[in-house]
C-alpha cells in the first residue's frame, strides 16, 4: 500500500493528520503540486480527477477522496474512532463533516482558487467576483460554529472526528484565502487553539 | 420521529429515495421551501443553516444533511446495504458519493441556482457566469463516468449504493439547470434509464 501525497495542500493534509491520530503509518509517495505533478501521467492514470491524495492497495485497487481513504482506514483500524459511535454519534460525525466541508471548506477554497494569484495557472478561468461572494459565507458559518461550540468541545460533540480534521485544515486555509477569523468568536478560536495543539496537526 | 420534508428540491427526495429502498416509513412533515417556509421560524430553530431536509427525533434531537440523515437509517437498518460492505465497499461508496456530489452535483446545483430567473430571490446575488462556467464542469465528469460506467453496473460498483441516489436526482436536476445530457455517453444512458425504472425514483 502507498499513498500519493500532496505536501501542503489541504485534503492531502487531511488524511495525513488523520494516520496521526490513529497511529498508522503508510509509505508515502511525494507529489510535487507545484510542478503540477498531479495531472501528470503516473497520477492521472490513477485519478481521472487528477486530485490527490490517492491511495494504492497492494492489488492496484485505487482509493481517492480524502474522506474515503479516512474511512478505509477507519474500517481497519476502528479505534480511536474518528467517525463517531452508535448510529446516532455516526450520523452527527458525518453531519457535522458535512456541515464544515460544505458551509466553509468549501467557501474557503473558492475564494483561495478565484482571487489568489498563485492559483491563476490552476483554476481556469479564475472568477475574482465568485471568490469575494465566498469571504462571507465561510465568515457567516463561522458565527454558526461558534454558537454550537459554546456547548461542545468539539465539531460533533464531546469526541475529537474527522469534522474537526476538516475544521482545522479549513481553519489554516483561511490565511492564505485572506479570511479573518473575527476575534470575538471565542469559541470558535478555542476550539483552533485545541485543535494547533495536537501532535497531529504537524501531520 | 418526523422528517422536515422539502417536496421536488433533491436534498429532501434524496433521502426520501434512500428510504424507499429500505422500506422504511418515516412520518413527513412538508415544508412549503416555494413560499421559503425553510427560511421560517419553525425550520429555522432546528438548522441554522435553513436546509431542508431537518429529521427531528422523539427527544427532540435534530439531524440535518441529507447523507447524515440517511447514514443514521444504514445503522439502524442495515440491509439493503446501501452505503457498502466491509472496508473496501465502504470506501468505494463514500469515494463515488463524494465525487458524483462534488464533481457534478454541485456544479449542476451551481448552474441552476445562479443562471434560472426562479433562484433569483433564493440565491443572493445571483452570478450568471459562475453558474455558465459550471455547465462544462458537470459534462467533463459524465464523460468520466461514462468511462467508468462501461464496466460497472452502479457507481460504486455491481451493487445499488447512496452514490447512485445522489447520481440519479443530480441527473433529474441537470434539467432545471439547462445541462443536457450527452447522446453518446451510452453507459451515463443506459445507468440513468435504470435509476429512473426503479420504484424508489418515485419517492
Amino acid at each position: 500500500m502507498r499513498l500519493f501525497d500532496g505536501g501542503r495542500a489541504p485534503n492531502p493534509r487531511r488524511v495525513r493528520i488523520f494516520l496521526a491520530e490513529k497511529g498508522i503509518a503508510v509509505p508515502l509517495v511525494p507529489v510535487d503540486m507545484g510542478a503540477l505533478g498531479h495531472k501528470g501521467e503516473e497520477l492521472t492514470a490513477r485519478n481521472p480527477l487528477q486530485r490527490l491524495p490517492v491511495l494504492e492497495l497492494d492489488d492496484g485497487t485505487v482509493l481517492t477522496e480524502s474522506v474515503a481513504i479516512c474511512r478505509y482506514f477507519e474500517e481497519l483500524h476502528p479505534e480511536p474512532a474518528l467517525f463517531g459511535r452508535g448510529a446516532l454519534g455516526k450520523a452527527l460525525v458525518e453531519m457535522w463533516q458535512r456541515r464544515i466541508e460544505l458551509n466553509f471548506y468549501l467557501p474557503v477554497s473558492f475564494a483561495f482558487r478565484h482571487t489568489h494569484p498563485a492559483m491563476k495557472d490552476w483554476e481556469v478561468p479564475q472568477l475574482p467576483e465568485w471568490g469575494e461572494m465566498n469571504r462571507p459565507k465561510a465568515v457567516e458559518f463561522m458565527k454558526i460554529l461558534d454558537t454550537h461550540l459554546a456547548s461542545h468541545e468539539f465539531a460533533a460533540g464531546e469526541d475529537f472526528s474527522i469534522a474537526d480534521i476538516t475544521g482545522l485544515v479549513a481553519l489554516d486555509f483561511t490565511k492564505p484565502a485572506r479570511i479573518a477569523i473575527p476575534e470575538e468568536l471565542e469559541n470558535v478560536q478555542r476550539w483552533y487553539r485545541a485543535l494547533k495543539a495536537r501532535p497531529s496537526a504537524g501531520a
